[in-house]
């Protein structure tokens, strides 16, 4: 097919990362975009968790009610780039609560986006349909760009779709963050007292900055936080402040055995080789960084042991995980169960505001 | 992979578009396939609009009853080519009317389709769990050769499923007219007294031809439409015919400032390269049909201003996107949302009769 | 991208075959894999014929008390080669009784097990979100290895997601098997004095295998098995055996003409060039394993002709399907419809044990 015209880029020059600053909760879901864990305050975090956990119960117990929450109530899914785990997650908390999904039948990587459209026209396209979308897109601020139309959008059709952020690039996946630390609560009560340790690539790992925000905003009493990482992937200055704001001690070393026995909780991270510009920061991660038996034999005998999933070789080879998944510490597999929970309380509370 | 046979033309050499008239409504919705604007009479035109605003109303108050009217239906999306638009509005439709969706997981562009099997058997497959298929196909009359096996297919399985033609190729697509038609029905009250005016490329304009013939079916007093277009890319004999038939005036001219203060509806049509054969009629285009920020200064202070969407170039770059969509008369995301209360109504009709 | 790392080998070198013995039915369904025909016994299959047959009626008289049986479950479909068949009539299934549906919005191909994660952690990630997942793979003990590593997920999360293989490779479909003879038994009320008669390829046919196996295990009166295939495409010893087990007398020819006359089931397979090794093979098939509208009267006037679809140019072409479906003769589109009917009843009787 012959093109005529030059592809225009279609991407907007506004910096939407300080043109939108997303809704503080403050008690408040209904309605709201969810799209940091900077929106969220402590008692914001409690209102959550403890409706996750309800849910959690109820549907254990099979409880039919659940599909009354979202009954009539839409969410679309616009995926430009592809994450099973969150995806089907998601679509998994919104049927439990009787709620609808839609998305493109071919995914939205052969739609009208890849043919020139641009997010904002996309996503108020969805908008017009959905009560709420989930948005996952590779690049930083995608989803404050959303919202930004989506706000927009209201002018016309008289009601305001929300905007859940399924993670853009390195940027903010605030569910991922939430569902990790409801996982530590759930497994151990209360966050008062533990010793939390996050290993690997600290520098860029999305997870662990949110985790480490959101640990700071919970203000437990008596945490610490270790951070082991090779001195080259260190965790970034602006969530290590936050820590301090937070009045959270912190451990910096490239050494786990130093903090190993005291951990109560062991966050194993991704490594994620197409963020490393330099092959040597990957060889130091490969070197002393990868998750063993051997290693977790070490570990206490009430540790908990997390890891985002999915695992590559930083948790050894195949072999290995069968001997890992094996221990009760491991409880990644928990923690993805967790991850639906966490997003049906999200989702009943932006659609519903239920479960204060 | 080695192949041995040489794969076999699996098309019909039939020509379907001669041989398969769409039955005429003439009241009576239920289980008819909807294949074309020419099915629909002026009365059948009322009944389905006014079922559209009743299901819009309806949806605006969250009326909990609507999951009633598709309850235990199932539709099908055979989407050949992507249109994430035609995709999730029908999705989303089905779904508020408590119907349940199916579709390809992977796509129907890795299916059995393109390992060779033919339409007839692969919408034959469909009919045989869905009781309703939305069909996308690059080809025109696609949709009258599935219509043909769908009727085919009563006799072995007693049941006939309905099929809803989404789009083939520069074919027939004709919820779309019909939305158009409905969103000017619902912003003007009535197309009485109205001078419509479409702009563009009229030649190759799929949805400029069927809201002008469904214009001319719907009979108002004193409506009036402007075909505005270069001179090589006029609106077709064809549509002129039947425009004359239905009495419509009509006014042809290249200079849209002859007609621009007196019009109430603007539609401005999408440009698709892919269509032009010349790269004359494709610059003809280029050169002032435009629609900037302003040109709609000078329209009617209550004119609306229309479009397909997605939209490209024909609408300025992004930054005049955001100066368009400002603008109360702009009301395409309006648009948008009716198609999903058309395809409600429509589905509504076809699969149970109701909102006669 | 540059990738530091080889990408490791993720797939186990476990012998899953030999490993894992999917537990036979033994008239108790509930949270029991569906895995190989070689599960049911005949009472078994009784059962879930039983079951079947009155979901078919109950659908259709529209009865909606059947959106009560899997309401609240979820199923999650992942699809690791396309198979629209299949996979839409299990998900037009699980919605017909009212459960839900998840799935990869882009496709499970470009996943995240593309991108290196292996079967284990993905089958255990839907196992998280679902309560029953069906599998199309195509290594052959795939959906053994799936069922295993569901089985340790049990003590993760306490409850144990059920599988149900939906295809692996040249491996096990028992869901085609069971619904092919759900069709016999649907279009003859009993196998009792049946010739069955199965053409074409029968060392490759997965299809056929099945079939055979499932006949042996019915155990009805009077019953033949007629193998009509070239000499060097015949059926395997493994299922003569079970045939011969079974005590079902079996003729083997390469001669139609032989035992069409007498056949009241002709179970025409599918001709898979990718599986040939030789081309003497593929040309033995071609030159008369076709069947024509010809062939197709010289069969009993109360024959049915079954096929698994989707068919290419052993049932001649396009212009011959079509006087080929006119035939009443004809069934295989009746046979496809069955497939959601007897998935139907999987489904209930997995997830609910109902129907017993």
């Amino acid at each position: 097919m012959e093109t005529f015209a030059q592809q225009a880029d279609t991407r907007h020059a506004i910096d939407f990362a300080s043109l939108y600053v997303p809704p503080r909760i403050e008690g408040e879901f209904t309605g709201k975009h969810i799209l940091s864990v900077e929106q969220f305050s402590r008692q914001d975090l409690r209102i959550l968790f403890d409706a996750s956990a309800s849910l959690k119960k109820r549907s254990r117990q099979h409880d039919r009610g659940l599909t009354e929450i979202c009954s009539g109530k839409i969410m679309a899914t616009l995926f430009f780039e592809a994450s099973t785990r969150t995806d089907m997650s998601f679509q998994a908390a919104m049927r439990r609560l009787g709620g609808e999904v839609v998305g493109a039948s071919n995914g939205v990587r052969f739609s009208s986006v890849y043919k020139g459209e641009n997010l904002a026209d996309t996503v108020r396209a969805a908008g017009c349909y959905a009560d709420v979308i989930v948005l996952r897109h590779p690049e930083v601020a995608s989803s404050l760009e959303a919202a930004w139309y989506l706000d927009k959008l209201e002018v016309k059709i008289g009601r305001r779709p929300v905007l859940i952020g399924g993670g853009d690039g390195i940027g903010e996946h605030p569910s991922q963050a939430l569902l990790d630390l409801f996982t530590i609560l759930d497994q151990k009560g209360s966050i008062d007292g533990l010793q939390i340790t996050m290993v690997g690539d600290l520098r860029h790992g999305r997870t662990v900055h949110s985790l480490a925000k959101l640990v700071a905003r919970l203000k437990g009493k008596g945490v610490t936080v270790n951070c082991v990482s090779p001195p080259s992937l260190r965790m970034p200055a602006e969530v290590m402040d936050q820590m301090q704001e937070g009045q959270i001690p912190v451990v910096e070393t490239d050494d786990l055995d130093e903090v190993l026995g005291n951990s109560e909780v062991i966050y194993w991270t991704r490594v994620q080789e197409e963020r490393f510009a330099e092959r040597a920061d990957y060889d130091a991660i490969q070197d002393g960084f990868i998750m063993t038996p051997e290693l977790l034999q070490r570990a206490r005998k009430d540790a908990i042991l997390m890891h985002p999933l999915p695992r590559k070789h930083e948790m050894g080879p195949p072999e290995s995980h069968d001997i890992l998944d094996e221990d009760p510490r491991s409880i990644y597999f928990q923690q993805m169960e967790n991850g639906m929970f966490v997003r049906m309380a999200l989702l009943a509370k932006v659609l519903r505001g239920v479960y204060v």
